[in-house]
C-alpha cells in the first residue's frame, strides 16, 4: 500500500545518496587518472629523448677512443632500462594507427590490463577458427554443389573475414602485440583478392579455375585449425610463464614445446606456399583464354606476391627464433 | 666525453625513479577507478531494480484505488531519480553490442568524456562528409566516362563506406547516441545493395539502369552535405546549450534555429526518398528484361525498403519534435 511505498521510496534515497558519493569519488579518481597518464607519458618521452642522445653520443667515442669498461656498462644499462620503459608504456594508452582512425574514428581501443590483453588476443584465435571452419564446410559444399550463389556466399564471407582480421589485428598491434607487418599485409591483400574474385564473370575460365580455389580455401581452413592448436598453445604457455604460478612450465620447456609445435606445423604451411604459387601459376596460364578478363591476371600476381611473401616471412622467422 | 655521460646518466635514474612511483601510483588509482566503476555500476542496478518493483505497486494502486496524491507525486520522483540515473550511466564503461563483439571483439569503445563524446560525433560527421564529397566526384565522373574500373572503384568505395558506418554508428550507440534503429538498419541495407551491384553482371540491363544510379549517388551526396550543415548545426548548439557558456542560445533559440534547418532540409530529403522509389520501380521494370539476372529484382526490393523506410521515420520523427 502507499504509505508502505513512500517508506521504501526513503530507504532507496539513502541508497541513492550513496550512489552519488561513489559517482562523485569516480569522477575524481577518473581525472586523477587521465592527469597521471599524461605525466607518465611525458616523463617517459623525456627518458626516451636523453637516452637517444646518450646513445649517439656512446657511438660517437665507441668508434674513435680505446675501449673503455664504462662505456659498454652505459650501453648496457641503457638496454635494460629500454626495455623497462616497455613494461611502462604497456600500462598507457596508445594512439589509434591511421587505420584504425579511418575506420572506428578517434576512439580509444587500448587495453591496460595484461589479463585483458591475454583474453583479448584468445578471442581473436577463436574467431579465426570459427571463420575458418565456416570457410571449410561452405568450400566442401562448393566442390559438391555447383550453385552460383553458394560460391558468392563463401566469397563474401572471406572479403568480411578479412577485411575484420585487419581490423582486428590493428587493435592487437596497438596493445603491443609483435605481430609481423607482413601477416597484416597478407590480409589487406587477401580482402582485395576475395573483393577481385567476387566481380570475376562466370565464364569458361571462372569454371576451370572454381575447383581449385575452393580445394584451396579448404586447405587453408585446415592449416588454419592447425595454426590455432600452436598458437593457442603459445598464447596459454606465455601466460603461465608471465604468472609464474606454474612452475612446470620453464622457458626450456616452452622452447622445447615451441620447436615441437613448429616443425610439425611448418610442412602444412610450406604446403600452403607451395599451393599459391601453383594458383598462381594456372591463373598465369588462363589469362591467356580468349575469354579472360582482366581479373585473371591480377588475381595471378595477388597469389604470387602472398606466395612469396608468406614463404619469405616464414623463413625468415626460423633463425630469429633460434637466435632467442 | 665519458665522464660527463655518466654524470648524465646518473641524473636519468633520479628523473627516472620519479617516474616509477608517478606509474605506481597510477596503476593503484587505475585498480581503484574499476573497482568504483564496478560499485557504480551495482548501485545502480540496485536503484533500477527497486525502482521497477515499485513502478509496478503503483500502477496496481492507481488501477483499482481512488486517486492519491501521493502516488502521482512518488510517479514524478521516480521519473526524475531515473534521468539523473541516466546521467550517471553516462560516465560509466558500457559493453558493446553483439555487431560490435564480432567485428573489434571485446575491445571497450566507450567514451567517458562529455567532451569527448562530441568530438567524436562531431568526426563522424565530417567522415560522412568527405566520403559523400568523394563519391559524388566519382559519381559525376562515371557519368562523362564509360569506364567499367570506374564504376567498380565507386561502388567498392560504396561497401566500403556503409560498412563503416555501421560499426560507427554502433560505437554512437554504445556511446548513449539516441540515433534511431533504421538509420543503422539503413546503412546495413545499403551495404548489401552495393554488395549486389557489384556482382551486377555488365548486361544490357545495368548499361540502362547506371546513368540513373550515378544520379542518385551526385543526389544523395548533395543532400549529405545538407545533413551535414544541418547536424553540425545542432551538435554545436546543444554543445553550448550544455555548456552554458553562450547564452545568446536559449532552448527557444534552439528550436526555432532547428526548425528552419529542417524545413530547408525535409524537401530534399523527400525528394532522396521518392528518387528511391522511382528507382525501385525502374528495377522491378527492368527485371523483365530477357537478361535481367537476380540481381535487378533484388536491388528492387531493396529500394523499395529503403525508400518505404525513410519516409516513414521521417514521418514520425516530425511529430516527435514537435511534442518536445
Ligand atoms: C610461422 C608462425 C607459426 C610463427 O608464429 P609465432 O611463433 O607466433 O611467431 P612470432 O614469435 O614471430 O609471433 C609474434 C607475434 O605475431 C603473432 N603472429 C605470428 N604469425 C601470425 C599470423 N600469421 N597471424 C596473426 N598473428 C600472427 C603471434 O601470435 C605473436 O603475437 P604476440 O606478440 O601478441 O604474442 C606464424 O607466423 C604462422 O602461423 N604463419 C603462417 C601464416 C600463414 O602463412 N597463413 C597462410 C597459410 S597458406
Ligand atoms: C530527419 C533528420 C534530419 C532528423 O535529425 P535529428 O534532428 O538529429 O533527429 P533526432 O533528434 O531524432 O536525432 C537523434 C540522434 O540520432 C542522430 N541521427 C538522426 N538521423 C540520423 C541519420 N540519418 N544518420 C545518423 N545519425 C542520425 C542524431 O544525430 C542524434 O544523435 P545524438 O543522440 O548522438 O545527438 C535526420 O534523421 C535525417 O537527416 N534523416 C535523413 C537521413 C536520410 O534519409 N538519408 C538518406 C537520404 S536519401
Amino acid at each position: 500500500d502507499i504509505s508502505e511505498c513512500v517508506k521504501e521510496w526513503e530507504d532507496l534515497i539513502v541508497d541513492y545518496k550513496r550512489l552519488e558519493a561513489i559517482n562523485k569519488d569516480y569522477a575524481t579518481k577518473l581525472e586523477e587518472v587521465g592527469e597521471l597518464q599524461a605525466s607518465c607519458l611525458k616523463e617517459l618521452n623525456h627518458q626516451r629523448y636523453r637516452m637517444s642522445i646518450m646513445t649517439n653520443a656512446l657511438k660517437r667515442m665507441e668508434k674513435k677512443a680505446t675501449k673503455d669498461e664504462r662505456v659498454a656498462n652505459l650501453e648496457k644499462e641503457i638496454m635494460k632500462r629500454k626495455a623497462m620503459l616497455h613494461e611502462i608504456e604497456a600500462t598507457l594508452p596508445k594512439q589509434n594507427s591511421l587505420y584504425l582512425k579511418v575506420i572506428l574514428g578517434n576512439v580509444n581501443v587500448s587495453i591496460l590490463n595484461k589479463n585483458d590483453k591475454f583474453k583479448y588476443k584468445d578471442e581473436y584465435e577463436k574467431f579465426k577458427l570459427i571463420l575458418s571452419a565456416i570457410a571449410f564446410v561452405l568450400a566442401i559444399a562448393n566442390l559438391y554443389i555447383d550453385f552460383r550463389p553458394l560460391q558468392l556466399i563463401l566469397i563474401f564471407l572471406l572479403v568480411w573475414y578479412y577485411c575484420t582480421l585487419t581490423i582486428r589485428e590493428s587493435i592487437l598491434k596497438v596493445n603491443g602485440s609483435r605481430i609481423k607487418g607482413w601477416w597484416r599485409l597478407h590480409h589487406f591483400v587477401s580482402t582485395v583478392v576475395a573483393g577481385i574474385l567476387l566481380i570475376w564473370p562466370q565464364n569458361e575460365s571462372w569454371e576451370e579455375f572454381k575447383h581449385t580455389f575452393m580445394w584451396f580455401i579448404a586447405y587453408i581452413s585446415v592449416v588454419q585449425y592447425m595454426q590455432f592448436r600452436y598458437q593457442s598453445g603459445v598464447l596459454y604457455r606465455l601466460k603461465a610463464l608471465g604468472a609464474r604460478h606454474n612452475m612446470d612450465i620453464t622457458i626450456e620447456g616452452f622452447h622445447s614445446w615451441m620447436w615441437r609445435g613448429l616443425s610439425y606445423l611448418l610442412p602444412f604451411l610450406f604446403g600452403g606456399y607451395i599451393f599459391q604459387l601453383y594458383i598462381a601459376y594456372t591463373l598465369y596460364h588462363l589469362s591467356y583464354n580468349p575469354d579472360a578478363t582482366w581479373q585473371v591476371a591480377a588475381l595471378s600476381m595477388s597469389f604470387l606476391l602472398l606466395g612469396i611473401g608468406n614463404t619469405v616471412t616464414t623463413f625468415l622467422v626460423i633463425p630469429q627464433k633460434l637466435n632467442e
